[in-house]
This record gives C-alpha cells, sequence and structure tokens, in this order.
C-alpha cells in the first residue's frame, strides 16, 4: 500500500494508465488555489461545521446513538453533508496541518460511529422507530448514498492522519452491504449512484474482493426496474448500453465515476465503450462551456442534444464536481489529455462558480446567463453543493500531478513545489507560474542522482502554439493541443523547463444546434471562461452587447479586483433594448447602436458584487 | 332559448357584453376558411372516426354496453377523443349539412348512450370490474373530464340537429354529477378542468341553476388539495389568487375558459380580476408569437416569465385551440379587442400548424424552430389533439359576427355572406375581401327596411392606419388598433363599407428576456405569421440566415403553393456554419457572409413538404 491521501488511488488498479500523487506531496504557494485552500481551512470547513450543528446534521448522530434527545432533523439524506464535510476536512489537512479542524473532525467521527448499530449498518434517519424500514426503497431513501460518502471520507481520513476509526466502522459499514447484498442475497442499486465508487476504493485499500463485486453487481442492476426503471434514475437500460449522458446529472455522473473505477479493476471491455460512448455525447452535445452539466431544472437533468440554455440552465455545482472527479478517473484510466482537458474546465469554471470569493456562500444553480435574480446563500436545506465544491477544492493539490512507468506527469499548472517518489526515488519539481493568468511555466527538477526518465507536459486543448525548451533548448515533438508532450531523457538537478501556453483572448462559438448560441460568442483565456457582468459595465445593459467578429480584446491584470483577475477589455456595440417594455412582441424599433467599452471577468467569480445581469454569451455580428 | 349552433352562448347572460351569432348564420365562400370547412367534412372528420373505430375509441362504449365482447382499449380518457369528434361533427353540420356524417354521428350517439348507466354515470373505462373505482382518483382519471366533453358534444349536436338523445343523456350525467358532488356532497374538483364550462353551458342551454352552482363549486375548491396540491393542476392556490399562467397549459386555460363562463353569469369581481391578471401575465410573459402557450414537455406546462424556448418549445396544440376558446369567452364578456386578437393570433398560428394542409396529420407538439425531425403524425396514443383541432376549425363561423345591443361586431373578415338576426329583425351581411392575405374589406348591407343600428368593425391590434369609409366617404374616428371602429347610422340596402386594414410585412422582435430570441426577428403579415422552412431557401441552411434591420421585405402571392398563400420574400445574409461540426464549441470562424434571397411561408402550413429545418425567429443585424 502506498502512503498518501489520494482522491482515487489506482497504484496497483491493472487498467489504470496513470497512478497519482498525493495531496501530500504537492505544496502549493501561487495566487490562484493557494489562497483558496487557506480560506477553505480558515473560513469555508469551519463555518460548514457550524451550519451543520446549527441545522442538525450532526446531533442527527448523537440522537441515533441515544446521546441526546430530539429526533432526526432535516432531509433522510442529511448524514451525507456531515461526510462530505469530513472528507473535505481530510483533503484539507493532508496538505496543510491544522488542529483544530483536526480536533473537529475526530469529535465528529466519535459522534458518527457511536450511531452505527451492532450489524455495521449507519444511517441516522432509520434509528429508533424506522429501523423497520431499513433497506426497503432503495430507489428513493438514499441509505446506499449515505454509505458512499461516510466510506469516501472515512478512507479520506485514515489516509491524510493514519487515524482508524472512521476507516474501521466503513469497513463494517461495507461488510453489512455485502451481508445485506452480497452474492446470493437480495439484488440491489441505488437511487442515487455513489456507493460504487467508494466500494471499489475500499477495495482498493482494504484488498477485500467483495467490495469490487458489490460495486460491481449495483453496477450490473442497472436498467433491470430495481428502483423503477426511471431514465432520471439511469435504471431504464443497462448501463453498458448506454449511449448517451441521461438523467439526474450528478447521479449519472457519479455512476460513470463508479463505472470507471470498476473498469480499472476489472479491464471488462464493455464498460469502457459505453464510458467513451457517454462522455462523447456528454461533451460533445450536452456539457455548457463552463463545464456544467444538467440543462434541466425538472429532474436536475440532462435534456436532450444541444439543449443547452443559459438562463434556466440547471448546472448544478455537484454535478461539475461529478464531472471533474469521472475525468479524472478516465484520465487515470488513459492518460489522454482530453479527459483532464474537461476537468480543468469544471475546476476553474463551473464548479468554481458555486462558492463565493469569501468561501461561505454558494450556488446550487450555475445559470450562465441572469438578470441579477440569481445570489449565493449560505446554505442550502439541501446541502449536497457545498461540501462537494468544498473537497474538489480541497483536492486540488492531488489532481497536479500523476506518474506512469515512464515518468511524472504534470497536469496542473501552479506556482508550487512537489516532493515525488518515481521509481523508489525522490524527485523534486519546482513550478514557477502565473498559470492560469498567464501561460509561462518554468519547472525545475531535482532528481536527486542524474536518472533517465520522461516529463510529459500537458498541453491544453485550448492551447495553439505550445513549445517547450529545456535549459534554454527547444525540446519535445509537435505540442498538440489536447495531448501530453514527453521529454524523455536523463535528468539532473537542476535541469530547468521552460513551457509556452501561449494564453489568447479566444471568441468561441458554438455547434449551431445549441438555439439559445446562435449569433453568440463567449470570451476564454486559457482555462478561464469569462462573463460579462453588469457592475464592470455601467454604461450599458450588458445584455445589449453585441461584440465585432475578429474585434480586438485585451486581457489586464486587475489584482485589487475579485481577488485578482486578468479582466478582458474590448469596444463592442450596445443596441438598447427597450427593458422597461411590458410589450412580448412588437415591430423591431429603429435602434442607433452605440459604441462602448466592455469588461468581462472570470465566471467563476460573478455573482460577488452588487447584483445584475450577467451573460456568458454575447451576440456578435460580423465575419 | 335562441335558436341556433353557438360555441358559448351568452344571449341571456347577464355579464357578458356581446351575444353571439350562430354558425348557421354565417357561409364562408373565402380561400381560406371554406375550403378547410369543406375538407373537415371530406377528410379529417371521416378519417378520425375511422381512426377511432380502428383504436378501440368507440367500441369501447359498446363493449362498456354489454354489446360487444372484448375489453376497455386505450387510454383511459379515451372516450372524450369520441366527444370532442362528435362535437366537432356538430359544428360542422350545422354550418354544411351531411347526410353522410349525421347518419354517422347519430349511430355512435346511439352507442355511446349506450353505455350509460342507470344513474346517468358514463365512463367506459369504469365499466365492469372497475365500477367500484368509480370518483375514487379525481386527480388522475379524467372522469369529469370525459364528463365535461360529452356534455359540449351533446348540446351542440342538440344545437346543430334538434335532436334530444344526447342531450337528454348528457342532462342525466349532469344530474348524476350534482348527486355526486352538489350541495352538502362530496368537495370535488377536476384534476384535468374542462367540465366547468360544459356545466355552465348545459346551465344556459337548460336553466338549470345545479349546474351553475356545480361549476362554481369545482373552481371554489382548487387550491384546497383535493387534487394533491400540485402547481401543475393548477391546485397550488384558490384561483381567485392566481396572479400567473401556470401549471399544465391546457388544464390551465381550460380553467380560465371555466371561471370566464361563470363570470358572465355570477358577475363575481374577484373572479374578473383573476381572469385579468392571469391573462396579462399569459399574453405579456408566456405565450409564444404564433399565440402558442406552454413552454415546456415537463408536465406541459407553462414556464416561469419569459421561458419561450423555440426548439424546445411544447406549444401543445391543444393548448392553442384552448386560448382561442378563453379568449373568445373574454371578448364576449367585455367586446375589447385585445382578446380576438389573441384569439385571431393562435387561430391562424399556433392552433392550425396542429393540422396538415390535407386535413389528415397532427402536430401535438408545436416548436418554433426545428431541424427536420418533427413531423406530423397521422394520429396519437394520446389523440387530444386532432379533435380538438377539428372542432375548432368547424366552429370558426361562429367567431364571425357577434351582437350587442347598440348593434353588430364583425370580428372575422373573410368573404362570406352572414344572414343575421338583429333587434328581431333580419340583416344580411355580405363581405368581400382576401382578407387574411390582403387587408381590404368590402361589407355590404341589407338590414330589410331601414333602421339605426351600429357596426363595430375589428381593427386588429397588428394594424397602422386603418381606414374606413361608407358609401365612399370617410367615417367613423380614429381606427386604433385593437380596438373596435364604430359606425352608427341609419343602414340601407345596399349600403356598402369600405375598410381599409393595410398589411405591411412587421419584423417583429421579443421583449429583450426571452433569451432565445434575442437579436432575432420573426416576421409577421397581417395575422399570419411566418416561418423561414428549408424546402424554400435551397441555396443555404435557414438557420444561417441574418436579415438586415430595416431592409425591404415584399408579400407576393402564390396560388399554387401550400394551397395557396402569400410568401414574404426579401435578401438576407447567410453565414455559413458548420453544420457537419461535431465540436460543441470552437473558436469562432471567420466567414464571408453570402447575399441570399430569401423566402418565407405562413408558420401554420410549415412540414407539409420535406422535413428540414425551420425556423420563425431568424437572426438580424443592423439598427
Amino acid at each position: 500500500m502506498v502512503f498518501g491521501t489520494f482522491v482515487v488511488d489506482t497504484s496497483s488498479s491493472p487498467h489504470a494508465k496513470l497512478r497519482p500523487v498525493p495531496i501530500e506531496a504537492v505544496r502549493l504557494k501561487d495566487r490562484f488555489w493557494a489562497p483558496r485552500l487557506r480560506l477553505l481551512q480558515a473560513r469555508t470547513l469551519p463555518t460548514q461545521y457550524k451550519i451543520c450543528e446549527e441545522t442538525g446534521r450532526v446531533s442527527n448522530f448523537r440522537w441515533a446513538a441515544g446521546k441526546e434527545a430530539g429526533g432526526f432533523r432535516g432531509y433522510f439524506f442529511n448524514d451525507s453533508d456531515v461526510y462530505k464535510w469530513v472528507e473535505a476536512v481530510a483533503f484539507s489537512i493532508a496538505g496543510m496541518r491544522d488542529e483544530g479542524l483536526l480536533g473537529l473532525v475526530e469529535s465528529v467521527v466519535d459522534d458518527i460511529v457511536g450511531a452505527q448499530d451492532e450489524d455495521g449498518y449507519l444511517d441516522t434517519y432509520f434509528a429508533f422507530e424506522r429501523k423497520g424500514e431499513r433497506w426497503t426503497n432503495l430507489r428513493d431513501m438514499h441509505e446506499l448514498y449515505c454509505a458512499g460518502h461516510f466510506i469516501q471520507a472515512a478512507i479520506a481520513l485514515y489516509r491524510a492522519t493514519g487515524r482508524r476509526k472512521a476507516l474501521d466502522a466503513a469497513l463494517r459499514l461495507a461488510d453489512h452491504l455485502v451481508d445485506v447484498f452480497g452474492p446470493g442475497k437480495r439484488a440491489g442499486t441505488p437511487g442515487h449512484p455513489e456507493v460504487e465508487m467508494a466500494l471499489v476504493e475500499l477495495y482498493r485499500l482494504a484488498g477485500k474482493g467483495e467490495y469490487l463485486e458489490l460495486a460491481k453487481s449495483f453496477l450490473d442492476n442497472r436498467g433491470k426496474g430495481i428502483v423503477g426503471g426511471s431514465r432520471n434514475l439511469i435504471d431504464h437500460e443497462p448501463f453498458r448500453q448506454l449511449k448517451e449522458a441521461v438523467g439526474h446529472a450528478v447521479r449519472s455522473l457519479y455512476l460513470d465515476c463508479g463505472a470507471a473505477d470498476i473498469y480499472m479493476e476489472t479491464g471488462e471491455k464493455e464498460l469502457l465503450s459505453a464510458l467513451e460512448n457517454i462522455w462523447r455525447n456528454f461533451t460533445g452535445r450536452r456539457m455548457y462551456v463552463t463545464g456544467g452539466a444538467g440543462a434541466r431544472h425538472d429532474g436536475e437533468a440532462f435534456g436532450v442534444d444541444y439543449e443547452l440554455p443559459n438562463v434556466a440552465a440547471y448546472a448544478e455545482t455537484c454535478a461539475a464536481v461529478a464531472s471533474a472527479m469521472w475525468n479524472w478517473r478516465m484520465f487515470l484510466m488513459t492518460g489522454e489529455g482530453r479527459f483532464f482537458d474537461v476537468l480543468e474546465l469544471a475546476l476553474y469554471n463551473g464548479a468554481l462558480s458555486g462558492i463565493s470569493l469569501d468561501g461561505e456562500e454558494y450556488f446550487y444553480v450555475n445559470p450562465l446567463a441572469d438578470r441579477g435574480g440569481h445570489r449565493r446563500q449560505r446554505w442550502f436545506d439541501c446541502a449536497c453543493c457545498p461540501p462537494n465544491i468544498a473537497r474538489l477544492i480541497a483536492s486540488v493539490p492531488g489532481y497536479c500531478y500523476s506518474l506512469s512507468e515512464e515518468g511524472v506527469w504534470v497536469n496542473v499548472y501552479a506556482e508550487s513545489v512537489a516532493r515525488i517518489e518515481l521509481g523508489g526515488k525522490p524527485l523534486t519539481l519546482e513550478q514557477r507560474t502565473e498559470y492560469p493568468w498567464d501561460g509561462k511555466v518554468e519547472l525545475e527538477l531535482d532528481p536527486g542522482e542524474e536518472r533517465r526518465f520522461a516529463i510529459f507536459l500537458r498541453i491544453p486543448g485550448w492551447c495553439r502554439g505550445a513549445s517547450a525548451k529545456v535549459d534554454g533548448r527547444p525540446a519535445g515533438e509537435e505540442a498538440k493541443p489536447g495531448s501530453y508532450l514527453g521529454l524523455q531523457r536523463t535528468w539532473k538537478a537542476g535541469d530547468r523547463v521552460e513551457l509556452d501556453l501561449p494564453m489568447e483572448v479566444e471568441m468561441l462559438e458554438s455547434d449551431p444546434n445549441v438555439a439559445e448560441n446562435a449569433g453568440r460568442v463567449a470570451l476564454k483565456r486559457g482555462p478561464i471562461v469569462y462573463c460579462f457582468e453588469q457592475a464592470d459595465n455601467p454604461g450599458f445593459d450588458i445584455w445589449d452587447l453585441v461584440l465585432t467578429a475578429g474585434s480586438k480584446v485585451e486581457a489586464v491584470w486587475q489584482g485589487s479586483l475579485l481577488n485578482g483577475v486578468a479582466v478582458l477589455k474590448g469596444e463592442g456595440l450596445a443596441f438598447d433594448s427597450d427593458w422597461s417594455g411590458g410589450r412580448l412582441y412588437f415591430p423591431k424599433a429603429r435602434r442607433e447602436p452605440r459604441r462602448v467599452e466592455f469588461k468581462a471577468v472570470p465566471y467563476y467569480a460573478w455573482a460577488n458584487r452588487q447584483s445584475g445581469p450577467m451573460s456568458v454569451w454575447v451576440r456578435c455580428q460580423g465575419a
């Protein structure tokens, strides 16, 4: 067993190309992620704990343990919020010790474990008078979902701290699941997938084949009507026959995570081909330009192909997080850059927009256009998103590097120092860069003794004209966008790799089938998708803005704005609409457009100032 | 009791401003409606009957009567399709006798009445073994909905033919409803409104107050949770508190019809104010430019304000029919032109698009843009739309005129002769016009003896610069769009009114909140909304068309196209998109626009030729 806190530990997975590098190995020192990791510890995780206590989410465990009077409070799946918080804390303290959080999480684990039954069952909603209802409604009651989150949290906490209390409880819970749903027992599958990936990860940690088998049986049992046969629950057909990203977006993407995990252990070709089909449909026809997923409020679901409305977008924060999780697995499986591209897109945009810059407010829904009514909230009754974005951010150091037999893969560019074990020997990698604001990256190596291995540099899909130098001399083959540039050589201490990823402002258009985006463009620079926010453009309504194709747009660093961002500036036209209106349809008014200067800000940072119109996609005229 | 076939008989309604003129009084001779009325008799109604027989819809009645073996076939609400067909036949033969259809409808009525129980109950699904389940599920099982349709059909057939068989059965059924849901009995309300308007109409015909009371109690009982309390069923709050057009669009609009009918009998101010609020919300924020209603496939429902997607539009044919029905009632109630404007819009566009030019294929869903996959079908398992559009078309002669104490109201312009009774004396009105293709209307009068009364000429809301002459001399006050121009004088035989309704091509834009329509325009001329269909524009993909604001668009008559239509022709630009694509988002290509000539056809006539892209709203650039 390799030591370290991994999100997904493929170290021994026979069908994974890459092994991860643990969170502990990477110390971020950049202006983008490092402050977010500190804020997470200082603000986000403590306030999330406080709200979990205030709303009964933690006391539910004490109540179920018989330690407190009262009763169950909140939704029946509220345990999972606490588990995700525990997992986020584990990732966070793995990278950066915090005694206060450690003490807090241990006391929460005491509460959790206290609520576990003799037989290993754990779900506070089904305590006392509801004991008889356990496992009677797999479709709706989320017991397997909660179990999965507990298992993941326990694994993360064990890896981060070495303490076994939660892990032992998770093993008892998993054994209980095997007792209930194992071979020759009841055929089950969860209404809300999640437990599959948890069980595979527990199998990786504990080596017990039953866990993998159970995860596989849950996957195999889809499409049999066990949870009602609905498309929304991805129970309408067997997983291996899926050709599209369908149903409830978070459930769908969690299920893909589980299937990818199972594939990496079993190597079953049919699974890989289903995953490939789903991925192509998702990224080619059903994903927002922000990496957001799930077009529909109704059913929190994927729409049909090209159904990607902006104002009406659902794009749940959890779904973007789930896409990052899934694409991380697909990347570890294959080493293909296209998967990390989607991870990066979700991470910097559609997921990150789910949390405010002060780390204390959240979006559940992430529209790509708004008139000013959609604002972040401090919490939700159904609070899946806040701890989910917290655990994603906390796990960022774990995505930075990965390893293969050939060498080390550099996935995330960020000012940092990493101390990695490669081929049984230490390798130190120091990155100097202003990424994601600038595409120049310097990488300094210290492999200890001189030795031969490869460095694979990620060439993002958005990047044209990338080039690399080693010790000042051009190096590597053609740097193809969306691939990894391999530099195979004998490396010695002090070797310097310079990577240049030209970061031009891109004016993106959509497949013309996306009805709401016809004639519109979105601005993107590097991994960052921009939006137009009213706060930056007082002279006109940003919904009235029309860009001119090919016109110059400049990136300008503004250190004091939105915690430091590169803004995009340019000239456009404003065709002032009749916003006072009242008439739904009316003869087109003759309008003289006005020349205006516009400013766009990163989408992830919107709705952190006064409310007002926002849009990612704006009209564009001309060739 | 006034003789004649009325859709809604407000002759004695104390709170209606207008009385209708029956279908029998108006003989259409125009190129637009007259051929459709003939086609309805020759094709649509006979084939609908045939399919109703083939699919068990008629034999269900014989089975329930014990005359045929087998069992119930199809959906539990299939009786209603037969009832709507009967009503359509009644309207059709009222205007134009047809012995074949008369014989057919009488035999169907025999079948229907044979299935009625001793106690008056009538619903073939609840025969034999399901008798015990009658009235046990008002939310889902549509018994009251079916009852309403039977009552309406029976009334229409009685009015059209004088035969009482169906009417007597309807009275027995209504008495049964009073027995079950009347004063002091069970509190009920239907999951699918419809019976309210039927009961009010039966009250108008039979004079029995219990029917009106029952209709009112069904309305009063909304918002009490009797049918589950959902927004989709408009049971989330009391009707009188509604401020918006919400829920399942057809149910919502049928309920509005019933409420309007109740208002016209009771004069209750709160009802009027709720209706006004709903109407303003519907027409100001939730109605398609075609008069279509109901944005969402999910729940077949209204969306939120300005949620009016084009490709994803639901806009069920039945909902446009229901809007016409509701606006007819609002118009009879008030005499205000704005209501007839909405009726006209739905009639010529969003409803009429529901039936093919050959009268034998139907749309259930009416999108405003499509890539070519959406095609009419010969029938549906849930077949509410085909007989609904049939009964609307059959009733068109009944919308042409109405009466008030002051005189006669001209609502529909169409080449026709009407023999009306005004003030107890005959009045003949002959219209000569090419409306809806041309806005010039000549009206020749024969009031018998010379006498004084007013003629109210409808000035459509879309018309600017309307003017009238009487016997060659300018007449009337200012012809305000959306109002009626009153010509009060002493009329004599041979008097001629000339009305000029300038019919310019309008380039319409939307309230800027309608996200998908930003930067787009729709073309409309007179009452006809146009669309761009690929079949007429072989040189470019019509989704790539960009118009120039203010550019010239001409109407040209094409007698051999689509049964005769005025097409719109003009010049635009085509920015050829990458339709082969595959990439969802990509850097904006530099494209040289091509100058192209475009042709647009009436929206109602789309999808009658080869399949291909279609769009109502097209991009437009420039001031």
